[in-house]
């Protein structure tokens, strides 16, 4: 690719960005759209008739300002640890990259440029200049000048390690504050037990009870059995599905009959009288169906082998959850329980041998998925190399020659297409994440975000970097031996794809973020079915969506800095836009679902250690290729260093986010201690916060109850 | 190699055997090596002198008998579940082999020697065959016959795994019934705790008595801190040699005054006491300077920053050291405590950021250990390649043209060497552990033992296997892609070599297990110096030792079954050896020093896996190189399934090696409180028995404080 390809996709993006913006200003000021770009606010019950001003039609950037001063402190009163840990990620990501930054475009650019390896730099005709000679490829063989490179690596290394260090310190003290500062919350004082023996003369509720009892008499305070509700579920989804269609139909005939006045269409109104007739009755012999089945769940048939059980101290039930509690530990098998808005109930309609199998099956699916994935990338590789394209289709060949289309191609249409067909992995890998065997909506989430991100790692950056199906990825990866000369002779090739991509996709990515591309555009598709208020819920932020997004763009940073480092200030950009939308996001748009007091930090801790290790590699590797065999011996001890770095912050940080301290729970514990009798109205609600939503009664929106029948009558 | 030099071998073995148990047989007989061959008998007490009868001289085998007839509740009440776990690795082994060996023996092998893909099979010289026409290498290419062999791969793996699984769950019953019928234990109510954190405002007693009672105010009990005592160490060791000295050159000397009567030699007499006397006066010096370091050492500058906690109840010891005592994780670091005879008391003299440090040095020294370990085995090497020899030392032409003198070369020597030089390692890999920051005995074992096995495994077999440097032996192992076919194709070559080997060195392994020859030896050359009764202790059995050498056998044995059957009937001798032989030992000559209760077994079962899944790979190369893919395909599940198996008893059998239950610990808990009395006094004794054996008052012998003075006098 040729420089002035990428300044037109850069300009392109630039407009884009403006336009974006401008939009996006007077958009969020319509109150028809207050449902997409502030639906935070307005679940927070802001008032969405306001009179028609002509400001509304004014494009100001007040938002920005507003995002911008946000403090740390209301972010996390607002949208909680896990919103601040995302922004930390954003603000990390910036401070390693000013500083990559830094030394990459005042220092290495110049070395690289001064260099004649590649002997085809034309100082007048910058703009034809390839943008190799803006890499790595471009110092010569065996140059000293390769040295600078080599400390740069090093510092870098080094400057991210510190800052991880520093991040995953202040986010633990934040995890510890979190809770040493938080009420008694149910989850704290609860754990899930599943795998519990049958036996044929009790009940599982009879043998929880005698179990715990027999084995924690002062701290055991009572249970809950779950109950198989797949069935009711099943049902519920379809009562659900039969609602809408009704509410459709009726606001289709009294539009309908408002329009037309029961004219000609009259007729049509008849016969959708009968079907709203019929689905009403259908509707309520489900609920019906529904009720009965909700009073037989509480028979003992219908008891799943699993129960939430509640302790009368925090101690009491981390103690419990720590030691195995029977002598066959695949038995009585005990998870920390997850909050009760946070529990994913579908998992326990599930026997759990059959999680067991689940999760086999759900690893294969997961690599025969990122195998089929091949077929957008080798695609997107077609359009990098426009020659291959013409001999496949030799009629293209005209309109190929022409200059702005090929720049438009070579620039533009490869990220897009290859970021449309990711557009799908995020949901893919939730949903197998689900089917996984975890029992919280979090677990889920962040066990797809690390889903996506080796996928992204793999189908992305390897497949790009060693262009050609997983097999022959594989066979290249699996050479141990010549990994870092593989990788050195690959990476680096690839520079002209990654720039472009990071202002390509990466600036795309936070625009639509900002826009809300798809919400928007089928609200404007709902509008005309939905007069009336709709009972509205803010959505949360797809963090297995959003954090393996960002830290593959610090893998491609962290990876290019020192081989092309013309990539850093597309991704500072990036990085910047990310910092104010999504920080706009959170007061606007996203409430959060679920708190996981920052369990996310380590995957992305873990990730960043990946992509160090990567260019470290990759940097031992390129000082061969370069003929420098002392710098690439040097650079060697350098991912020892990293991993024990990691081991030392494994040990250090990791214990905090998986379980807290005994030091910290017993002092909440004494700190309950104090008022007995918030203790016991708290006992006396623990008891029933953890109720499938399949037992509540049924009630479809508040005017629901009255809804079939005046319709009948 | 050809069948007669392997007969030859076998020969020379076999009449080893023969002569060692007559040998055996008589020695054990005689009371001055009762020291040597039943050294426990004579620990518990049994008299020492007897008549002289003529019986002594004659050979007779009612040891055989009396090990045979040894029951495995005997053995366990004599010896410990640790005992039990090392018998049942050698029936184990029994049970394995001799499954492989009908099928190997009955089936393979004539299915190996009916091909004549080597077309040099001479039924008429068999003698002169070459051990390769045993072997798969002689299978046709492409031949439908090796089905069976791929047949005899999925049963062999089978009943592999079955015996696995019931070995397991035998095991793992058994040490819970160890300890369900277990008295109190002191190291069941203590746990440890180190990485205290320091303040400047109380001592380290101080800051640990506040912590855990502020933490568990029920269930603490009290707590003895770790004092340094490394000075104490060395001058203790020094007194000690000091009081050998002086008492040998005290026996001389009145050895040569009995002899001469003081004659000629008195002069040299007078000489030696002065040599007493100044010995004497520097010993009571050391003493002097033990006693008064002893009493300083309860002085709060020496404290270490490490701590014995004791707890009322085992599940109160045992949630104190599962829960993460500090909000920080890197202080206050709970360890289960060790029985009080177990302690490696060194291990505290040093800081625990020293030990961090001795750890990471010692992974390195273990690396380079096994990478110089390579000049015996390339030795080794060159043995049975006769030719090279003779081109590097043409001298030696004249006697390798002497058959006999080939036939020991090639099929004697090279084991030897080989067995001589690993006799090395498991002293030191216990040294390694030992400074590796483990805090008991049977910790340095169990990590010695796994170091040893991988060292076996990488120096004896990859080495002999992918004959070369280690880093030879990298560079093929790093091409995962052809990790197989390599594999097939080196390891059958080798059989010649391994056969043998399990002749020669595993039959003299055991032999000299039962003739004990470096005790021999010593006992024999100190038996002039040692006239009166020492103090004296039973040895006991090294299992870092002795496990991975049975383990390693296993290892050949599974990976060559279907190579060459031929080596699995050797193997089945030297395993009826072992079993005859060890169990002769139990009774005759080891005392447990500890009781792990059956913790090798997960080493035991995690070395089975890996040899199955390294066979099956060399199964999964050797159909793909013998032209017959299909079958190479269809073994691939093999290992797939086999690490499925592996996953599976690490979820039902590893948890209970690791830590005992909570069910289990509440119940041993409930009949303690039946005997309150019992318990106080269980309690008191608790408070004394975690002593640094460095503060002990000196004491040589029974008759050492009277030792020093009478010389002098």
């Amino acid at each position: 690719m040729i420089v002035s390809a990428l300044l037109t996709s850069v300009g392109i993006n630039t407009a884009l960005c403006v336009l974006f913006f401008t939009l996006y200003s007077i958009l969020r000021k319509q109150p028809s759209n207050y449902k997409v770009y502030i639906p935070r606010l307005l679940a927070e019950g802001i008032s969405r008739k306001k009179p028609f001003k002509l400001k509304q039609l004014i494009p100001s950037p007040d938002w920005v300002a507003k995002a911008w001063n946000l403090s740390e402190d209301e972010l996390f009163s607002s949208s909680g640890l896990d919103a601040l840990v995302f922004m930390h990620l954003i603000t990390f990501s910036l401070k390693i990259f000013t500083f990559a930054g830094v030394i990459g475009i005042f220092v290495l650019l110049p070395v690289n440029l001064w260099g004649n390896q590649l002997e085809e730099v034309d100082m007048y005709d910058f703009a034809g200049n390839s943008l190799d000679v803006f890499t790595i490829s471009n110092v010569n063989s065996g140059s000293n000048w390769l040295w600078v490179h080599f400390l740069a690596v090093y510092m870098v290394s080094g400057f991210t390690c510190f800052q991880l260090h520093h991040e995953y310190k202040y986010i633990a003290s934040k995890r510890i504050s979190y809770f040493s500062s938080s009420k008694p919350l149910p989850h704290q004082f609860t754990i899930l037990v599943h795998s519990i023996p049958t036996s044929s003369s009790c009940s599982i509720s009879e043998s929880v009870d005698s179990f715990f009892r027999e084995l924690y008499p002062s701290t055991y305070l009572s249970h809950v059995v779950i109950r198989r509700t797949n069935k009711i579920q099943t049902l519920l989804s379809k009562s659900k599905n039969l609602y809408k269609r009704i509410r459709q139909l009726r606001s289709n005939s009294t539009q309908q009959n408002y329009n037309h006045g029961g004219g000609i269409l009259g007729l049509f109104g008849s016969k959708k009288d009968d079907l709203i007739d019929h689905y009403g009755k259908k509707l309520e012999d489900i609920e019906q169906n529904v009720r009965l089945r909700q009073a037989e769940a509480s028979l003992i048939a219908e008891e799943a082998r699993a129960a939430f059980v509640f302790f009368k101290s925090r101690y009491g039930a981390a103690s419990a959850f720590h030691l195995q509690p029977s002598i066959n530990p695949t038995q009585w098998i005990t998870e920390p329980a997850p909050a009760p808005k946070d529990v994913y109930w579908p998992f326990f309609s599930e026997s759990f041998m059959k999680q067991w199998v689940s999760k086999l099956v759900v690893i294969v699916v997961c690599i025969l998925f990122t195998i089929s994935f091949l077929i957008p990338v080798v695609l997107v590789q077609g359009l990098t190399n426009l020659k291959q394209l013409e001999i496949l289709f030799p009629f293209l060949a005209s309109i190929l020659s022409i200059k702005f289309v090929t720049q438009i191609i070579t620039g533009y249409l490869p990220s897009l297409i290859l970021q449309m067909s990711l557009k799908l992995v995020p949901p893919v890998m939730g949903f197998l994440s689900s089917i996984q065997g975890y029992i919280s909506h979090s677990d889920i989430e962040m066990s797809a975000s690390k889903k996506v991100i080796w996928f992204t790692v793999w189908n992305v950056f390897f497949a790009t970097v060693f262009s050609g199906s997983i097999l022959h990825q594989l066979y290249v990866i699996l050479d141990l031996r010549e990994i870092t000369s593989n990788l050195a002779v690959a990476v680096p090739a690839q520079a002209s794809f990654f720039i472009p991509y990071v202002a390509t996709t990466g600036w795309t990515n936070v625009l639509s973020e900002l826009f809300q591309i798809l919400p928007f555009i089928s609200s404007l598709i709902k509008r005309p079915f939905t007069k009336q208020e709709d009972e509205f819920e803010a959505p949360s932020l797809a963090y297995h969506r959003d954090v393996p997004r960002i830290l593959f763009f610090g893998l491609l940073g962290i990876t290019y800095f020192f081989l092309a480092p013309l990539i850093i200030p597309f991704l500072l950009v990036y990085l910047c836009l990310a910092y104010i939308i999504y920080r706009n996001q959170f007061i606007n748009v996203y409430t959060p679902k679920y708190e996981t007091a920052g369990r996310f930090w380590p995957i992305v801790h873990d990730s960043m250690i990946f992509s160090l290790v990567l260019m470290q590699l990759i940097a031992v590797g390129s000082f061969a290729l370069k003929k420098l065999s002392p710098a690439s011996t040097w650079t060697l001890p350098l991912p020892v260093f990293t991993l024990l770095f990691n081991y030392y912050c494994r040990r250090r940080f990791l214990p905090i986010f998986t379980a807290y301290s005994a030091e910290s729970l017993v002092k909440k514990d004494r700190e309950d201690e104090k008022d007995p009798a918030a203790m016991n109205e708290f006992y006396n609600q623990l008891l029933i916060v953890y109720k499938d939503p399949a037992l509540f009664p049924i009630h479809h929106s508040s005017s629901t109850d009255s809804l079939v029948s005046p319709l009948l009558s």
